[in-house]
């Protein structure tokens, strides 16, 4: 495809380059910063170094021969097939720097935002290329962390849906589609409400910070680096996740009740979706094989943590 | 030390057996089930095998020499060192169980329960021996996840809390420790509170299930294969835990709020013990170095991964 133009040489910019190129695409970033390319570039050798267990067959000469730094954003953008804008959770600063970009990129190039906090409702409603504008939110760092949100606003069109689903396919990354706008989006909303049960063990005196992190460290992080919770809990029962549910629903009730809500969480609603989608994926005879699946891994991955070590404060 | 027995035969129970016999310990594991030694037994070995990446150096053989399995509860508590009661989550079971081993077992042996439901003063606080009681609830199964809640009751003895804590590191498993006695402990708790917004996401469609699922096979569960949550939150801003809740502690506030809370989540005094905890384990000034060290784990789990392959539906 032709370029790709980023919009920012901050972590999160730095590392979209990093995608991109080892995918081989050729990556020109924009930095407003005077000079700073040797420096950026600099950064990113580091990084695609610690990643290159990822893709061992990509030299990181070649990542680095397709990354350019611009100071100049009409240049960078000239001929781009993507623009991915990185800049700073602003409002004001988006919207002016979409308005920009449309009258800049390609008239069939897609505008995607990295921004966590916005719907891209929220800063390109305004704009006559809005269908082409849409939310492609990373993991940080999405050089390591393949999932990205994608989120359009009610106006985006479909072939632009389609486009940036494709490509964060086509390079290695895993898109997921948020429905609807809303804050937070998904992520953010999944390790809000596990941080803030945290936040509420700890402050209660329940248990020191230390011991919390190590419940999924040492607990549950070894299971959700291979499975999502979801397919964790389908094998943790018999018959699989409704069963599960069945035995274990009470728990979620009366947890979230004990945390304010006013409705219980476990409906038939949501046993019947998680049912349809767990079973249309897995039959149930098929779990006792995958628990041995999920068990291989595990240990598999604790004897790469042994073998890389603990972090030692120097 | 003396043998330890397990108090049934079940994925615990088995799971359990394997934790203790890799560290060198004697297990008798007493099963109700008639005849059932064989069965359990080869389920044993097949849980080891899947597992020998944890202990390499250990042979299946050594581990498979350690386990008998008993009918007889009396003949299989006499002279032992420690018991784990694993049997299922019935409060009149326990409570008849405990009564009889704590006529059965020697005086000076600790009484554990790998309970998930129930704090050890609902079914032992009766009993002459209640002082030597206590539970100690692994994630599952524990012996490919280290993490052990240990749960003492008010009249459980320092003394039982010092021994069960300093067994569990002896033999590699995490213990955490549980301050006072409530539903779900800590580590169901912070299960609950992520799958309760797993929940609520796909039955108010916002994401499907498989996508929700992606977001911590995919996203999170890559970095808490190595990091505790608050580890990971403390990276993600220059200054740290205190500086990442500086700018982003409105959004946990915001979730608890739309989730029916009334008071908010991120207090000066959370912020403070947050604080101390992290900045007493790691100046701000090892973060960048911390920062790399965690992406190159990240990275070799992705090879990790690659290498093993995902599950393949037969």
């Amino acid at each position: 495809m032709a370029h790709i133009t980023v919009i920012g040489g901050g972590i999160i910019g730095r590392s979209w380059a990093v995608v991109f190129a080892r995918s081989g695409v050729m990556v020109r970033i924009v930095s407003r910063r005077k000079g700073a390319g040797p420096a950026i570039l600099h950064d990113i050798e580091g990084a695609a170094r610690r990643a290159q267990a990822i893709k061992p067959d990509v030299a990181i000469e070649s990542i680095l021969s397709r990354i350019s730094v611009y100071e100049d954003m009409a240049e960078a953008v000239t001929g781009a097939g993507f623009v991915m804008e990185t800049v700073e959770e602003d409002l004001a600063i988006k919207a002016a720097l979409f308005r920009d970009l449309d009258h800049l990129a390609p008239e069939d190039a897609v505008i995607a935002s990295s921004t966590s906090s916005f719907g891209i409702s929220r800063f390109a409603s305004e704009i006559l290329g809005r269908h082409r504008c849409i939310v492609a939110h990373p993991a940080a760092p999405p050089h390591l962390i393949p999932v990205v949100e994608i989120v359009p606003a009610p106006f985006t069109s479909l072939e632009t849906v389609e486009i940036v689903y494709e490509l964060m396919q086509a390079i290695g990354q895993t898109p997921v589609m948020v429905k609807r706008e809303q804050p937070g989006f998904v992520m953010n909303r999944l390790q809000g409400a596990l941080l803030t049960e945290m936040f509420r063990v700890i402050e209660d005196g329940l248990m020191s910070p230390e011991d919390v992190d190590r419940l999924i460290s040492d607990g549950f992080g070894l299971r959700w680096a291979f499975l999502g919770p979801l397919e964790g809990i389908d094998l943790n029962a018999p018959g699989g996740i409704a069963d599960y549910l069945k035995r274990y629903g009470f728990m979620f009730n009366d947890l979230a009740n004990e945390r304010g809500a006013s409705a219980p969480v476990v409906t038939q609603k949501l046993v019947g979706l998680l049912h349809d989608a767990m079973r249309g994926a897995l039959p149930v005879s098929e779990l006792p094989r995958k628990l041995a699946w999920r068990d291989e891994r595990m240990a598999s991955l604790r004897a790469l943590r042994a073998k890389l070590g603990p972090f030692e404060v120097e």
